[in-house]
């Protein structure tokens, strides 16, 4: 049962409310004698802290990431690694609107049907705060990857789209990733996106968008032909962020428009070396990874926190309509980017593990 | 652990390869008096069989069920439902090739990279003969959703774009898609289809489609905020089944372009009734279900089994090229329209099971 | 969830009632290349067999196992395995006594309780059938074993308490225990025990027991320190046969009468080999293996199927005495100690594939 | 997979160390609306702790418990709660000694074999002090339970055996328990244990025991016919607790020694009221609770810390001598009278919730 974990060999189980004390995971299965400390995680959650530029929301936290157990001496012991965060901006504000109406596009009404309760104070779990774990899980991730893997190991995140602005693959960079505020990989495009979602943020409206995960120096052979699939797994990992509405590994959707003959990958040997000409595939066959990048996309939904009033109910059953106030990011598809890498390592990590052990 | 398995509380393990004595599944965790006999399950086997039209492989499969424990005097006991088909067409032929070469698009590969050992004929786990199985499971879900939540639950998938042909959404007419050979909602399509279909089927190539599953009569709270999350178990499902490479929920990849006003589903109060004005969510909001239909799409790649040759390698690393002749569907994705079906069913008996038992 | 499987890399799901067509079940997870036919499987089957003396029930089935899937040209591929042995001796009878009544000290109330239906013929899942196919599973287990570890795998069951009768341990042979028809070890013991069981079965009555497994050739480092701790799994996998009502390691129970002193088990090194002056811990510190003999004990209940009569109620409540006619067993203990010696395979397989797979 | 979990619907994963700087576990799945707040888990840790008599290790640690998450305004909300108890007694000593040396009878050496890497302080997850979370989380499966099945839920248990010293089942009282340091449920036995203790402890030696858990007030459907056994989870869940060497059920072991007749549990049915005429099943037949008490026992071995010196070896391979000074407990088993009852919670609040899962 996983109600608040995922991974099965490397097991992350996450907990903790954005108005709570703190939030935190536990990191069962990661291999003893991985080198890791602190400072092997926090970079990633520098990463995908709020309130790094003006196109991301204004809440401040710190985000300081703390290893309780499974670490001595510098490396992992094999034992449950426990992280937490502190939340220290919570701020005090009057939750009143929020706790008697349903936002549209929230979680509030599901959650009153499901539990008959409600954590109202900035979303409970459904807060894109919880994803904070999941960056310091993959981060952890990653040390494994590049411990057992060797250097090679490399995972890349991007916003390829932003509402109707695509990037051009064709000017892809990915140092220019690091460069803007937007992890976009094309130079050519960022001013646009910074007007573009200057005007959207203006308006107290917000914009949907795409991002691309990339995991260079995977062997072949993690995964499972049924329902272990590698590609099952990334898609229930990258659908299950917030916001997330569709996934697609490869081609993807248009491979629906494709011949045969245009989506099948050639292979061709060199000197030994297999090589494929093409990556139509996405790195995975039969569910189980070719030793090519393995290339998955998401798309994000545009955060229904706007200052366009939308009706919806009261919790008493009402006719209201609701503004959402408060510190949104106006395109959320931003600070997926991170998330997405972290899930794409903790994903590989778990196959990785239980290739090993299905080995004879 | 689920290498071939899927589930938790309704939980399905298959086995069997298309060239085997039999293919099987047992279903384990159904409830206890359910009405259940083989005439439940043979009709959804039927419409998955091929044979059935000029546009589907041609191996002809009785695919005739047997249920081989957990019912009693026609109702389910509790205990784990076997179900096996014995595989009657295993025409006897020379596999010499596909023994000693990789087929480009196929598991061939990656078998060899993971297993070191293949079972070649026919494609053996990844043969989309073991998806006879699902939707076996399927129906035994369909029961389980019918007997708790009423005759009002309805699971219907249609194939609603075949290459870039897609369906007119105006003139959708679910009694359409039993009269034609696609499982297609819209009748001005089916004569193009069935011409460009010729076509394809004539060069020896094929082409993508994408599917629809849509499921009625499923009440709000099913589903879990964090890694439960109903959306992210219909990924997985669905993006797990053959030669998928994309899925979505609701609006899917195309919320991506939407301004969050536009995304948004409006709620109402009526004669203390909620409705929901428009369902971009696709019936899930932050992981658990609204109530609203629940809407997926998945994309199904073009079979790489085709006439026209594609460069590849054989076992031992010389370059050849491979045709793969043999009875295959040119359009897989219409015989993917029932496995969606039965794999959405799974997933939601599932969630109704772990939700029945979350509940205080 | 498991109500139906066990083990989680390699794991078992069973299915079938003693009275359908067939039992069966699935082995997933079993690595791929090792070798594998029916005659790997039947002489375990063989072993605990009904029939073979006047000191088991006089039910005859042949229990013959097939391969159904999973084996290509006589080695497994990696993809689930699954065995099936059809039911042959199906005697048809009146159930009109055990359908109205619950047997004492049988699960007949429970299932009642618990299901609302019952499949009443030959106890339904509960009967003593359903351990053969733990038996076939446990076959696959050893060839695992045996394959990644060698041949000094050894597993070795024995019957060492039938009643008050309890083995001289300083007789123990483990060669004797296929020399008599209670898989005794100790020659001096076994005439007792004839003539002791052959005057239980004229009064119509039965007797308890207590079963040893013990398992060579096991290297150190199989198990967790916390909740995947090898004695916790041995211990449910062993209280999870029918019957059983006691489970304990190595001294187990007459630990709680020791000394510390006494209970440690000192250690040398001689010659750059580590060796245990004693084995009080049977094989398992802190819930890791330490490379001695693995051994376990369980004690099996007295089957409640006896002619002499007991109080009970009927199905509607009213006060019956019940006596249980048929073909039954006078000390179940007897065919327990190869469904044991099954169980700790399946277990120890599980784990060495676990602990490969957490190996950095 | 469960290195450091256990539940399945009610799951329960426990981190840390007794010298990191905190412990915690995470219980996944508890249903929303239990009212719960740190006082109803105090006084479970405040019996548990150590250093409250003479009789068990002086450490003294505050463990006071604090929620972090999943609790509102007083009550769950479905949402993992957290629980972390600081370490405040990590007394700054040397180590030099045990980490050097395989103290016998210690997961020390089983550990470096796994992991290649040890903790040595104070025996890392395989501290006795991991068992505070057990009962932490064992207080919040008894509110579930007595939320869920009302007042009438009560779980005991006591410490029935020390050494060769057992109580007198027939001068059993249960207010008896809290009246000593020992969980002694019969006064006429507390002198001579004390007595004993206190030489034991003077000898720098100690002693082993056996537990007696019981659940009152469970209803009858509880578990699962095969794997999914009550006893066989309980079985596991005791096996778990540190030291733990046996488990029983029931008649147990004795049972081994009983005809059928006098094994077997007679029903009655009087008034509507149906009542078993005794308990040889400790509450529990073919996996499935009955409606009676449940009862197991669990044998606790003698800790091997103990100042009598025992041949063991370094880490480098050496013969060395070991005392293991410090603070420890005589008898192990007194303190893990509240961990048995907090399995037992734990295992019941599972079963519960898979149970209601299950219905139709």
């Amino acid at each position: 049962m996983s109600f608040n974990s995922f991974g099965h060999m490397f097991r992350v189980t996450t907990w903790g409310e954005s108005h709570g004390p703190a939030i935190g995971c536990v990191v069962d299965g990661c291999p003893s004698r991985i080198p890791l400390s602190e400072a092997d995680i926090q970079p990633f959650l520098d990463r995908r802290r709020p309130g790094q530029s003006r196109f991301t929301t204004q809440r401040q936290e710190a985000d300081q990431v703390k290893i309780l157990s499974g670490v001595f001496e510098g490396q992992t012991t094999g034992t449950p690694i426990a992280l937490m965060i502190e939340n220290t901006d919570q701020r005090s504000r009057d939750y009143g609107d929020i706790a008697a109406r349903y936002r549209p596009g929230h979680a509030d009404f599901t959650y009153d049907q499901k539990y008959g309760i409600r954590d109202y104070r900035g979303g409970g779990r459904s807060s894109a705060r919880e994803t904070a774990m999941r960056v310091a899980a993959g981060a952890v991730a990653l040390k494994v990857l590049a411990t057992l893997l060797g250097p090679a190991v490399r995972i890349t995140g991007a916003l390829v789209k932003m509402g109707q602005y695509s990037v051009d693959y064709a000017r892809w960079d990915d140092a220019e990733i690091q460069n803007n505020p937007f992890f976009c990989p094309d130079a050519g495009v960022v001013s646009l996106w910074e007007e573009y979602l200057t005007s959207l943020r203006k308006a107290g409206s917000s914009i949907g968008g795409v991002v691309e995960v990339r995991a260079e120096g995977i062997p072949p052979g993690l995964g499972a032909p049924v329902y272990g699939k590698l590609d099952a797994d990334l898609a229930a990992a990258l659908m299950g962020i917030n916001a997330v509405k569709g996934v697609e590994i490869g081609e993807g959707f248009a491979a629906a428009n494709l011949r045969g003959e245009d989506n099948a990958d050639p292979i061709r040997q060199e000197g030994g070396e297999v090589r494929f000409l093409s990556n139509h595939a996405g790195g995975i066959l039969g569910g189980i990874s070719t030793g090519q990048p393995i290339i998955a996309r998401f798309a994000v939904k545009p955060t229904s926190s706007i200052l366009v009033p939308v009706p919806s109910i009261s919790s008493t059953g009402d006719n209201v309509e609701v503004i959402t106030k408060g510190r949104h990011d106006p395109c959320v598809g931003i600070r997926a980017v991170p998330v997405g890498e972290a899930m794409m390592a903790c994903v590989l990590a778990d196959h990785l593990l239980r290739h090993r052990g299905q080995q004879g």
